[in-house]
């Protein structure tokens, strides 16, 4: 398909489209000049990825080239794709040292991942999101019936097998199939996290009707 | 204390108070002028609730000042606050009439509603904020081995009990009671999704260590 085709298709303009192939974000089509050359269906895809990790909000230019080159480096491993993405994800903020809220916050979090018995880099920017967060909550009385955190971690564990499964692409694939799956894995981790966050309002709403009994539909 | 020891013990800066207080988003302290007026510990929270609401994201100053007031409106009930709190988180985005992945989104999420039996008000912006994450998902193909949108409901489900649960003040709580049980609710409340995805991707970390061998810490 021509360039207007793949804008219409995908619903990036082409403005857009000729900027993410000037910034090397979308590979370039098969043809002379960008306008004339021809399109397919990777490129959708890639639009779409791209598309998906915009709208998860932070991400620089940087960030996004840096997730698309594990993406489409095939000696990149799984597990190795996945800290790439997390790490871009960010945000890696690691707080003072001497504060007493973030030195409490960084122990709870030691102390989880020990109960859990989960394997995690020390520097993972997950950890420091975590702590952070809990920095930010230890400001707060939660109420003694909110879950605690292994409850959370629990749920989220039982998940997290399948969905890290989903990385591998099968050992005989391609360099076309192989980078359609590790498209969909890493469109699949960010765009969950929209699910999840999505799916919890909504549990919390149904909650919230069955306990304090506003009208649902 | 006075707004210069506030501002020590909050964190946030002299000059951030001063736009909070000039902007209605903190209420003033007791005394004649803000530099010499006195301030306590709900300042000291609402400070912390201002910065969590704002660490989220895109949350425009109105929205947090109709979520503060329903925080202070003794009148309103724990879901309307829920619901006002949703409202703010938005977005929205309800999507194109006509757009055949909005439409079987938009199915695929009444369908799971319907599964689920929770009672969700069709305007639910949490609904519309599902239903985007999935037309983005559409546009990949996400590994069968993911989990289902059922598994990350259910999960979410068993947890929301205990969260809505925290959003009742005891029926003998005096203002100031109940306003600090009120604001700890919102600050769990949106804090814990931070935590969640947190602890999603320490758990993908995990996860993929254990399937792809990657070195732990």
């Amino acid at each position: 398909m021509l360039m207007g085709e793949l804008s219409n298709r995908s619903g990036v303009p082409i403005a857009t489209i000729t900027y993410y192939l000037r910034e090397d974000l979308l590979f370039p089509g098969v043809g002379t000049a960008a306008t004339c050359a021809h399109y397919d269906e990777s490129h959708i895809r890639r639009l779409g990825l791209i598309g998906a990790l915009l709208a998860i909000g932070d991400f620089p230019l940087a960030a996004i080239r840096r997730i698309l080159a594990a993406v489409d480096d095939e000696t990149v491993p799984p597990y190795q794709m996945l800290g790439t993405v997390q790490l871009a994800l960010g945000p890696g903020i690691s707080g003072p040292a001497d504060d007493p809220d973030w030195i409490a916050a960084r122990d709870e979090v030691t102390a989880l991942l020990r109960r859990q018995g989960w394997r995690v880099l020390a520097r993972s920017p997950a950890r420091d999101l975590l702590i952070s967060a809990l920095v930010a909550l230890r400001r707060f009385q939660v109420p003694p019936t909110a879950p605690g955190l292994d409850d959370y971690a629990q749920a989220l564990a039982g998940l997290a097998a399948a969905e890290v499964a989903g990385l591998a692409a099968p050992a005989s694939a391609g360099h076309e199939e192989r980078s359609a799956a590790a498209e969909a894995a890493v469109a699949g981790m960010v765009l969950y996290e929209r699910v999840i966050i999505a799916l919890r309002r909504l549990a919390q709403e149904d909650a919230a009707a069955r306990r304090f009994g506003a009208a649902g539909s």
